[in-house]
């Protein structure tokens, strides 16, 4: 056992003993260092197998705290069984999310099963302000100059945010899209033709099932781990057994596990696309929503030979509405800019301008520090909450980012179940079998934690907890 | 032959003769019907006829006016040969309309190939005003809610201009997009499958060819006569012969054509369709820009079955860079509203709201009286210069509505050859080939016209008719 693991051990059974609770705020790195002789970089890995574990939470400059969910009811999910299927599968989920999506957009439904945050958490304000003034001094030829790639300011905006996050992203090969959705999209048509296989991981964003059902393409499903994320060894099989054309993953906080790839589990994942030069799918919306002390490294930072197709966008940060997004790619952005110019010609001008202005100002730095730490928070209201009013035997994953928890229900309740029946006391749920091209986890549900904490929220996860009680079987 | 044929003749004959000359005005509708004692709407039909014929051309609010181009060198366009292919085509066209347009963007060229009116024809200062004050008092929900089909107001408005032009579309039956571009994408997504036919016009818009291509449909084409439009009868024998499972036709001012159909032939067309129960895209994107006194009817009015999706856009008319399109359509809506949430999700909220806001404040149609006044006055401009600079053998168009001249150069002299070598000379053209699925029309070129007229765009037009010159076989 390695000395950092030796560290996380004991601390954990500080918490377990109640020597330490939750809320109580951890020694510093510094201090640890210090007191235990060992290096502070060791002491940082201790704490960060902590967190992934969902033990303890680090929250903006005031250092690691224990976390809240460490009740005897909530325990963290178990290990998933992992195996890779002999057939791939013909995906035919659409019309089972779409019935979903649809209840759920009825008006008044505390919105749970929402895949945005609310858009009280964005300064709509400000951005609207920073519109209001950029719009009026566009220049009259930018709206029919660089139609299809993309406004050159936002471009060299977002290559300024890689570039800090130390990638070399030239703002050439970045392509502005409509919302990261089309970024996927076109990605997704520029390396396959119908009939040909995608990877995925399981459970997966139902959107890339969607996506992948409409191409008429097939999807081989690698099971994902709730905290370590995509089993690479099955990967490594089913790339041998299908032959993928592509794979499409979510690095960082996955949906809907909220699951994070270490930057060691990136670069083997790099290594093992490079060794059969497939091409790769980032899907990286929820990267700028970090617990941490940094952004985690997408895995384009470890690809030397361009496979890597990485999408993000602000759909999920700063303006849901817009629908502004990107892809940066290299070896394909060519095909993806003809693919842009044939299916929408070009993202809408006045609010990629108005965005280009607002990453300008500096402002978006500020926003993302306080919607982390709101997320965070709500985190810790939600699962405290969930202890107190779901049935003892519920699990759930405690991500280190993002706004979704991925929650086990008790043996035997039904998630779809539990969807109809939440409807009608208007509060809305996302069924495990959405995320499944098999409509597999039909034991588990999502919810999303990205709102303004108030009673109204707490009642909805009261109802909600009598609401899966009432489903257990005697 | 009827009264107002005889009439039409009789004038006609007098402006073949020089009794009337360019730039002369015809006595009024009034006049005329009180000196030859008919009906002003039989008048008015001779009169129409004229214009159909580009003998005359209507003026905003002062009468009919001999056109320009009535010189010995430049007459109307001959009648196309119609026959309809025993073939259907696999379109292979991208590459080289890809290579054109990338060639015809470089800065600093003038843009007589380009598909957009110039962007300094349009009230972007009141545009930019109205946004500004829209998107600081939007509701925040605003931008999560009503994400697939669009915000709720700009469909009412939309649907309140349909209603003026007196056709009934309710409001969730029209699905805003990402310009007219993804509306006919998703229209043709929605009713075919790769390896499928599509009916389409010849010559024809490059970029249902490239969406034929990408999508793996094959093409038949059906001659489009310069003036009247697609043949029915070559239609009828198309769709006997080769089972296509949609049409994609454009019914007003057709690109590059600019050519309009009756309202007899509408209603002709829409039976068609109706017998075969073959549903129709119909792209109107250039309805709202006629020179006559009322905008031409979309065939979607005698449409009984709900088989016309009815394809629209703002970039034409008003806000180029906007990107915000719809779709009118009956049986297709629940199929592209659900294409659209897969593709794309929903088209950028700010601009929908301040489009809305915009037609709601009235401005709308008074901007469009003034931009169709130009375009007209743009038209008799340019047939005057193509009669003083291009050879003797020119022939062209004299479209009613739109921006574009669709010209035949003398025989021998090639499209491609002129577009590379106008190039050189710092100007665009858009050459037949790129309208034509089997790259027809060698010998054709398409003109925009909707430019501010100026030294600049006449110098553009002699060195266009010297390059057409010196291409001429000796």
């Amino acid at each position: 056992m390695k000395l950092y693991e030796q560290l996380a051990n004991s601390i954990e059974q500080s918490i377990q003993e109640g020597v330490l609770c939750p809320g109580d705020k951890l020694p510093s790195i510094r201090q640890t260092s210090v007191s235990r002789e060992i290096s502070p970089s060791t002491v940082f890995q201790a704490y960060y197998l902590l967190e992934a574990r969902g033990l303890i939470s680090a929250r903006e400059r005031s250092g690691y705290f224990v976390s809240g969910q460490q009740s005897k009811t909530i325990l963290s999910l178990p290990d998933p069984v992992v195996q890779v299927s002999e057939k791939v599968t013909q995906v035919d989920i659409s019309e089972l999310v779409f019935e979903v999506l649809e209840s759920i957009k009825q008006k008044n439904v505390i919105p749970l099963g929402s895949a945005f945050p609310s858009p009280l958490l964005f300064p709509l304000n400000n951005l609207a302000r920073t519109m209001a003034s950029s719009v009026q001094i566009m220049d009259p030829w930018s709206s029919i100059d660089n139609l299809s790639t993309g406004d050159a300011n936002l471009r060299r905006q977002i290559a300024l945010r890689y570039m800090i996050d130390g990638l070399h992203v030239p703002a050439d090969e970045i392509i502005i899209t409509n919302g990261a959705l089309e970024a996927l999209n076109l990605c997704l048509a520029a390396v396959t033709r119908p009939g040909d296989t995608v990877l995925i991981e399981s459970p997966t964003f139902y959107a890339a099932l969607q996506s992948i059902e409409r191409i008429g393409l097939n999807a081989i499903e690698i099971p994902s781990h709730p905290r370590e994320g995509i089993d690479l060894d099955a990967m490594e099989m089913a790339i041998e057994l299908h032959k993928p054309k592509v794979c499409w993953l979510m690095t960082n906080f996955q949906n809907p596990l909220g699951c994070l790839l270490s930057d060691e589990k990136k670069k083997a994942l790099v290594a093992l696309i490079t060794k059969y030069k497939l091409p790769l799918i980032e899907d990286d919306v929820y990267g700028e929503l970090y617990f941490g002390d940094k952004r985690p490294t997408p895995a384009k930072a470890y690809d030397t030979e361009g496979l890597i197709m990485h999408c993000s966008s602000f759909s999920k940060c700063l303006a849901p509405g817009y629908r502004v997004g990107w892809v940066a790619t290299n070896r394909y952005v060519k095909d993806i800019e003809r693919l842009k110019l044939t299916t929408a010609l070009s993202t809408s001008t006045p609010v990629q301008a108005a965005l280009a202005k607002y990453l300008q100002k500096g402002g978006y730095d500020r926003h993302l520090r306080s919607l982390r730490h709101t997320l965070l928070i709500n985190q810790i209201k939600f699962t405290e909450a969930i202890a107190r009013y779901f049935p003892e035997e519920t699990r759930l994953t405690v991500p280190q980012g993002g706004y979704f928890l991925w929650l086990k229900l008790p043996d035997g309740v039904n998630a779809l179940e539990v969807h109809k029946t939440a409807i009608e006391s208007g509060i809305s749920i996302a069924p495990g079998p959405i995320f499944s091209a098999k409509k597999e986890f039909t034991g588990y549900i999502r919810l999303n934690y990205g709102h303004i904490w108030d009673d109204r929220i707490e009642a909805s996860l009261s109802t909600l907890g009598a609401v899966v009680r009432n489903l257990v079987p005697e």
